[in-house]
């Protein structure tokens, strides 16, 4: 991780500015997907990346209500200037601790079959990825599911 | 209520039976907004309503896992069908129930402003409603917020 980023958890107020980038940070039209309910309601166990004062990224998980042994990841950005500095990671490594000292032992995301770079992503940080799953997220929606236990970690 | 809905707490499974009718029910794409995620993570506070075997209607809500006070109602659908029969109410009621058990004394909710009949509904179920807030869930999105407190109930 670049040294001058720091992580602090996330606050309710965090979603305007989070929602302000989340179009240009993906390079098309995903802020639909990160209503306001999830930094309202699941910002404890989320997080937002600064450097400067300034946005530099951010992670929105929360820990299954329904299933105690699962926690779920379902947004990560990180600032396309500050890719590939392992921020993403660091992001993810502090979710793995607060879900491991919960006694969460699996941590699940999904992405679309075409994103590439996020099945590589979670790949090296060792989830497994599913096939391919028709209609996961309603009729002609398609995703593949990681998981990784953090029993393993 | 009609008689003969039965009402029960959601599974997982449930999910693909309710993503199949929403946009039906609606009349308008409406499915975006139910990925799975809500029904694995938070079914055992979710309702299904059954009519004979069929979906009768459905409420997926939680307790609020960061705002140890609040629950949210996320989605809530009723069978064209079976409309103005005192299901929705049913189903707001049982979630009003389970969320007062575990402690929460205020439920919350939104809308789109020009949803004239959810805003009725929620009014004459003693919620507030707040004026359109500009950005909501979003850049150009605008929702109106209901609330209502359990401790009147």
């Amino acid at each position: 991780m670049t040294p001058d980023v720091t992580l602090r958890t996330a606050t309710p107020a965090d979603y305007d500015r989070i929602a302000a980038v989340l179009d240009d940070w993906w390079g098309r039209p995903v802020s639909h997907g990160l209503p306001r309910l999830f930094l309202d309601h699941f910002h404890a166990t989320s997080t937002v990346a600064e450097a400067g004062g300034d946005l530099a990224g951010f992670l929105v998980g929360f820990l299954s209500p329904s299933l105690p042994d699962a926690a779920y990841i379902h947004f990560v950005g990180v600032h396309p200037r500050l890719r590939g500095a392992g921020l993403a990671r660091g992001l993810y490594e502090r979710f793995f601790a607060l879900a491991a000292a919960d006694g969460r032992t699996v941590v699940r995301a999904v992405t679309a079959p075409v994103n590439a770079p996020s099945i590589a992503f979670h790949t090296a940080l060792g989830f497994t990825v599913t096939a391919p799953l028709a209609g996961y997220d309603g009729p002609g929606d398609v995703k593949v599911r990681f998981e990784r236990n953090l029993a393993r970690a």
